[in-house]
C-alpha cells in the first residue's frame, strides 16, 4: 500500500478471517490529557484481556466544531475537559463488555485519569460517538482552510510531541487553531489546523510552509515519521527528499527502476525521478 | 526474516510490547481427524474471543514416538486417538480461562469434534504437554534417519493435504512412517518421516528426492508454500527455481542486485547467482 502503485499493480488479494464481534462496548471518555489517555489504554488494554478495537484521541474544540457545523451531532452528554477518547472493546463470544468497560473506566477515575465518562446504552447512542467522531473532517471544512500534518510518533513520544506542537502553532501559526484527533494506539495523529474566523485565508496559509518545517522536525527528532497513514503521494515527495538519508533514497530509486524500468508506474509519485 | 541475511544486515531492533498473559487454560485433545481439529480450532477462536495462543496438531505417532525415547515425558492421560491437539488460550486480564476452555472443549464434544481432552491442572502438567510437543524432533533423531517438509497450505486445505500427502508417503516412501506436526492456525506443517525400524538408511533415503517433488508440487497445486517457516537457504534453492515463476527469479535476483551490488550479503543463499 506505502508504494501506492508505484511498484506494480494489484492482481490479485487474499484475505485472513477473523470470528465476527457479537459483544460490543463503546464510550466516550473525558480525559484529564494525553499522558492520561495514553496510561488508560495501557490500562484498558490489560484489563479487557487486550481486546481494544478503538481507541480515538479528541479534543475539546473538535467536538465542538463537529456540534456547531454537523447536523444531527449530539452531545456525548459528560462533563466538559480538554481532551477526549472514543474507546471500544469487542469480543466474538457473548460477554457484557460494558460490565468490563465499566469496571475498567471506574478504576481509572480512582486514578484521576478518567474525568468523566458515557458507556453507549444503545446502538444509536454508539452511532452517535462515530458520527462525532468521523464527522470531524467535514466539520473542518465548513470552517475554511486546513493545514495538515499526518503524521505519527512512537505512542510514549506523543505526550510530549502534542505539548511541543502546540507551542510551535502558537508561535508560528498563530490565526490557526489545532484540531489534532487520531488513533492514539498506532501512535497517529492528524495534527491538523483550522484558521480562526477573524484572519483571511491568505494570512492563515503563509505560515504553512514555516509550521510544516517545525511540525517535521519535530516528528524526526521523537522517532516518528511525517507519513503516518496517507502516504507521500506527490505532495510529500520534498519532504520525504529532506528526511530520508541520501543511501534510503538511492536504494528506493534501485528498487523502483528494478521492478519499473521504464517509469511508467504511477510516475511522479513518491519518487520525483529514477 | 525471510532474506536469511542476503539483503542486509540488522542494525537496530524496535519492539512492540503487549500486555503479559495472566490467565492461561492449556488442554491435550484427542480429535476425531484434521478437518474436526480445524474446526474446534474456529470455534475456539469464536468461544474465547479470538485469544487461541497456541493450536498445535500433533499425531499418536508422535506421541508414541516422546513416551518411548524421551525421559520424563508423561501420558497426557486421554483417549487415544490418531491425532491430538495442544491448545492454549490466554489472557492478560485475570480470568477463568479454564472454565472457559471447558465449556469450549464440552461443547465440541457434544458435536463430535472432541473424543477426549484433559485441562492442566498444574504447572507441571502444563510444562508436561508442552515437553510432549517440544520434544518430538528429538524423538525423531532417536529412531535414526528423517525426510522432512516444512511446508504450509491454506488452513482450510490442510485436511485434503493431509489426507493426499499420507497416501503419497504410502505409494511413493513406504520404508518411512509419517511423523506430521505443526501449527494448525498457521496452517503451516513440519510434514515429516522417520524410518520405519526393518529397513535401512539407504533404501528409505533413496525415496527423499521423488517424495519432496510429489509433496512439493501437491503444496504447490493446493496454493501452499515450500517453505512455510524454516526459510529457502542452501537447500532449497533448486526447489525455488522449480517453483517460483522466472519474472519473480528474475525481479528478486533485480532487487539483491540493487541492494547488494557486490554479491557479498550471505552468497549462496536463496538466489543461485545474481
Amino acid at each position: 500500500v506505502g508504494s501506492e502503485g508505484t511498484l506494480g499493480v494489484i492482481t490479485a488479494a487474499t484475505l485472513k478471517l477473523f470470528p465476527e464481534p457479537r459483544s460490543v462496548a463503546t464510550a466516550w471518555v473525558a480525559v484529564a490529557g494525553v499522558q492520561q489517555a495514553l496510561t488508560l489504554l495501557n490500562l484498558l488494554r490489560e484489563s479487557s484481556g487486550d481486546r481494544v478495537s478503538s481507541f480515538e484521541l479528541i479534543p475539546n474544540v473538535a467536538l465542538a466544531l463537529v456540534r456547531e457545523h454537523i447536523a444531527g451531532a449530539k452531545d456525548p452528554q459528560v462533563e466538559p475537559s480538554d481532551w477526549y477518547v472514543l474507546c471500544e472493546i469487542a469480543s466474538s463470544a457473548e460477554e457484557n463488555m460494558d460490565a468490563l468497560l465499566e469496571a475498567a473506566l471506574g478504576d481509572s477515575m480512582d486514578r484521576k485519569l478518567v474525568q468523566d465518562a458515557a458507556i453507549a446504552q444503545s446502538d444509536a447512542q454508539r452511532a452517535n460517538f462515530w458520527k462525532l467522531r468521523e464527522s470531524v473532517p467535514e466539520s473542518q471544512r465548513h470552517v475554511g482552510a486546513s493545514i495538515k500534518h499526518d503524521i505519527s510518533v512512537p505512542a510514549s513520544a506523543m505526550p510530549e510531541f502534542v505539548e511541543r506542537g502546540t507551542a510551535l502553532v502558537a508561535s508560528i501559526a498563530p490565526e490557526g487553531m489545532l484540531v489534532a484527533y487520531g488513533h492514539l494506539g498506532d501512535g497517529n495523529l492528524h495534527f491538523n489546523l483550522s484558521k480562526r474566523p477573524k484572519f483571511s485565508d491568505t494570512a492563515f496559509m503563509a505560515r504553512r510552509e514555516p509550521l510544516q518545517r517545525a511540525v517535521h522536525d519535530l516528528v524526526a527528532q521523537l522517532g516518528g515519521s511525517i507519513s503516518a497513514e496517507h502516504g507521500i503521494g506527490r505532495y510529500k515527495v520534498g519532504e520525504l527528499e529532506r528526511y530520508a538519508a541520501p543511501l534510503e533514497l538511492e536504494l528506493m530509486r534501485g528498487i523502483k527502476h528494478t521492478l519499473d524500468p521504464n517509469g511508467i508506474m504511477n510516475p511522479g509519485k513518491v519518487l520525483r525521478k529514477v
